[in-house]
């Protein structure tokens, strides 16, 4: 098994030394002073923040799924990396937690060293924008697991919160309004359909323009990076009621995890405009609306639930970020579920 | 992309409901009060222990690489998990980090609930046995990926220690003892070239019985799970100069990475047989010693470096753990590399 310790000296890698040493600048490019690489070997070694009342570390283990195939099939390997980052940070920035380290997984059946050197491009480039260090991670060497040019990509992001700052959706009240934000594209869920309806059913290329969308690629579209709402919802975290990352399950999948009992949440269909890609594919495979509901974030890709009174304030927040937000609907007093209205 | 989250309540994963509940039952078995389970949904939530001074976290990202390919033939798939927590938990241990948590990536072709419980029940052992909590993890089901019945296993721990405390093996000097301590078999490296050996070369099925392996078969001696040296060590992190983890590479490639300037390590090949395994592998295809060495951990499975005047006290430690410690060699003068000597 071929072993990459980006916070490590002198450990022999199976990789030309051009590219390993561009891997080690890319990983040392999200250092800051709390990773302790002097000392650094086997293990990354990161110096917790004193002074941090009843720490609470929130972590998750992700992997980038058939997003892979496009990024196969194009020969862009630059991108899924802050893909991954983007949604990991999305799924403790949901606990209110702010991203420390993160650690990838790189499996392929050969080493191909510009193709890692791509992926760990991608990788530090999210780090660095959600100032959370690219501390280590493993590429493995594994011949006849994967087909040539193809590869596996998994990883896992720690954060940090404070005990009384964790955000569970505890405080949601039925009145409370569900404000969206924008997702970039399909972001990491709903790719084995995607690609099933667009090049098996419909038998398109990856180079194929189509005037739904506006001129650019199928590939362009479907590779569009997963949004990081770290930025957006940061100087937000203590005022919002809670945050549901719309990933596989979509908003009826999701929101639901953060409600607590005896609430429920009432979603109006006229509130946005379903992007052209989501409408595109229901219409290729003439998709029922419930599964397009439960496997794609159509268009929307966070969602706050804050208190009526704030509301004006979060949207205007945004809206200075350049965010065109959406008032989705209300918590309405019910099972734990949603439900769609027109 | 099929998401399971452990401490989760209420996610749909496309797996049968038993196997479902069995996973989840497997890894609550690791949980402890630290597990903010009650209010966790997205991300593992881990309270870290309040008063440790300059708190270091200390994290690591494995795979179990091609020892995989053993579990396929067999069947057998409920060690490979003990396998890479051990893994994980020696790589941290030999910075003078105790585990904190866990998380998994299992990633395969379709969901087969009892290969999935399988991995994690062999998880969870090696976490409960390591006193680490399997927080987390995601089961992605990737079509076109993986070969049926065929998967990948991956996994990220998070230990503590404190920062006044990490092993760096800086107060490595000439004339310190390197006493080895023993592995269970391959453990996780070397297999790529073991499989070619033993099936390609001299074309053996896994259930062969060969006399120079007291008759077991080659699935069991090569399915030995590796050890995790934390139990042996851990009253001792204190004391030892430095610890080495040996896989890939030997003890060439992983002894130096602690080696400060100005010390070299000799080591003695007739302190210790070779186990029979490791012999069978080299007369059969006839390999370098050089090359054996750089492969396989050859019988030595961690290397701590001690005080002369600590050795006595140490070997009579792990003795009483049922340890049998190998008298390698000695640190020297020189250049940061290992040096055998008949």
């Amino acid at each position: 098994m071929a072993r990459v310790t980006y916070a490590s000296a002198g450990v022999s890698i199976p990789t030309a030394e051009r590219a390993k040493a561009r891997i080690k600048r890319l990983a040392r490019a999200t250092f800051t002073p709390r990773v302790l690489t002097e000392i650094g070997s086997f293990g990354g070694l990161f110096a917790l923040p004193n002074g941090v009342r009843d720490p609470v570390l929130v972590s998750s283990m992700d992997g980038v799924g058939t997003k892979l195939k496009l990024a196969f099939q194009t020969g862009v390997h630059n991108t899924v990396g802050r893909d991954l980052v983007n949604h990991c940070v999305n799924d403790i920035l949901v606990q209110g937690a702010l991203p420390l380290f993160f650690l990838d997984y790189i499996a392929l059946g050969k080493m191909e060293p510009e193709t890692v050197a791509g992926l760990v491009e991608g990788l530090s480039r999210g780090c660095k924008e959600n100032g959370c260090v690219l501390i280590g991670g493993e590429t493995a060497e594994m011949p006849g697991f994967y087909t040539p040019g193809e590869y596996d990509l998994a990883g896992c992001i720690v954060g940090l919160v404070e005990r009384r700052a964790v955000l569970t959706g505890d405080k949601i009240r039925p009145g409370d309004i569900l404000i969206g934000m924008r997702s970039a594209g399909l972001h990491t869920n709903g790719y084995a359909l995607a690609r099933k309806l667009l090049f098996d059913h419909a038998g398109y290329r990856v180079s194929r323009r189509l005037p739904e969308l506006n001129g650019v690629t199928l590939a362009e579209a479907l590779l569009a990076e997963h949004r990081s709402y770290l930025p957006l919802l940061k100087p937000w975290l203590e005022r919002v009621r809670g945050l549901a990352h719309i990933t596989g399950g979509g908003i009826p999948g999701n929101l639901p995890r953060i409600l607590p009992a005896g609430c429920g949440a009432e979603i109006r269909t006229s509130a946005w405009e379903i992007p052209p890609l989501f409408r595109l594919l229901q219409q290729l495979g003439d998709v029922p609306t419930s599964d397009m509901r439960r496997t794609f974030n159509l268009g929307i890709g966070m969602i706050a639930v804050l208190a009526p009174a704030d509301v004006a304030a979060f949207k205007r927040h945004v809206r200075r970020q350049g965010e065109d937000p959406v008032e989705l609907g209300t918590i309405v007093r019910g099972a734990r579920r949603v439900v769609y209205k027109p």
